[in-house]
């Protein structure tokens, strides 16, 4: 093991913009937002900084994942229905046999993420994706929470 | 799939503002800490920003989840149950046996999260409660840092 | 249960500090950074303010464990072992038997978290250690977004 830091790169903290980003899933799935977020940070001229996300649901979730085969979201949906049956004897199935096993995905993956921005770019990994993971069976309108903090061009 | 972005609302970002919220649990459960939070935010006259949360502890978790039916922490609790079960042969068995599936539960869920402010609200989604989830089976005082960055009122 | 929240300090937040960690890691397993951020924040005077974190690959993570005995991680390991073990026929296995179960483990661990400082240091609880958690067999170069936001000393 081995550690390495790069030079570091300083700026003024000045703004935050907030924005919703609506998203509707087409039922149980990964949607790609990544394309949106670049626009609202484009929109905001985002220099330095960072985005926070927010995910306003408990059975939906955020992930950042693997963006190039498209199996890896096949695969991430059978382990998180292994992880989390439907049929499993839930106490809570008031809401139908998809709705606890949501409920747990959306603990175990998180509903807030953040990622830094440097240079007016989101510094994602080569293959990441940021996505909104919709847990239940049927399409839903989700509302993502965008935040930038740091420092913008000026207009 | 489709997409809609709000209005971008801007603000300065000036204050940080920290506290510690100490948290009794009454051992293995989710402690509702939503309130205190609004507390903390009405103090400080926090406007537009994010609350971030960070647990000082190994052994249990910051979750968001539904506030409204309570059989559905029922069923958290029993779906961590399964992924990480007492008993399951652990090297690790000198603090107990509820001791190891406490760091798995804690690892898994996370001790790290934020939630935006926006003009003096959390933007909690209508469900959403923010909790400690307590994985030890005695009860523990569990600390949690409070930081508000954003903007506040004149006083 | 029962609460108690502590007297609130404020700081202006003025900086965003951002670098790059590198970590190169030895295969499966967790690899501490704890004394890297220290580094990084002494470097930049930090005071004040949240550390942000980012991991910018999809089968490594961000973890938050304890630092005491080696045999939690030991465990850890195999509890995420347990949750998506290899060879369980994922569809997802051009890179190798190890690359899917390790897309699910930092699906479930998350790539981005962050720390509150307070006063110059990190306030990680007495027995927390941050760590890059590698879920691939091989060794691998590992890029962590390193950003400090709040306030720094005077120079």
């Amino acid at each position: 093991m081995s550690f390495d830091l790069s030079p570091i790169q300083t700026a003024r903290v000045e703004t935050i913009a907030t924005a919703v980003l609506a998203v509707e899933t087409s039922g149980e799935g990964f949607v790609e937002i990544t394309r949106q977020l670049g626009r609202f940070l484009h929109k905001i001229k985002a220099r330095d900084g960072t985005l926070l996300l927010y995910l306003r649901h408990t059975s939906a979730s955020l992930v950042i994942q693997e963006n190039a085969d498209p199996d890896v979201r096949t695969d991430l949906l059978t382990a998180l229905e292994r992880i989390a049956p439907a049929g499993a004897a839930w106490v809570h199935e008031v809401e139908g046999p998809d709705d606890m096993p949501a409920h747990i995905k959306s603990m175990l993956n998180g509903v807030s993420l953040q990622v830094p921005l440097v240079g007016g770019e989101l510094a994602l990994g080569t293959w990441q994706g940021v996505y909104v993971a919709e847990h239940r069976a049927q399409p839903h309108r989700r509302e993502v929470v965008l935040q930038f903090l740091g420092s913008c061009e000026q207009r």
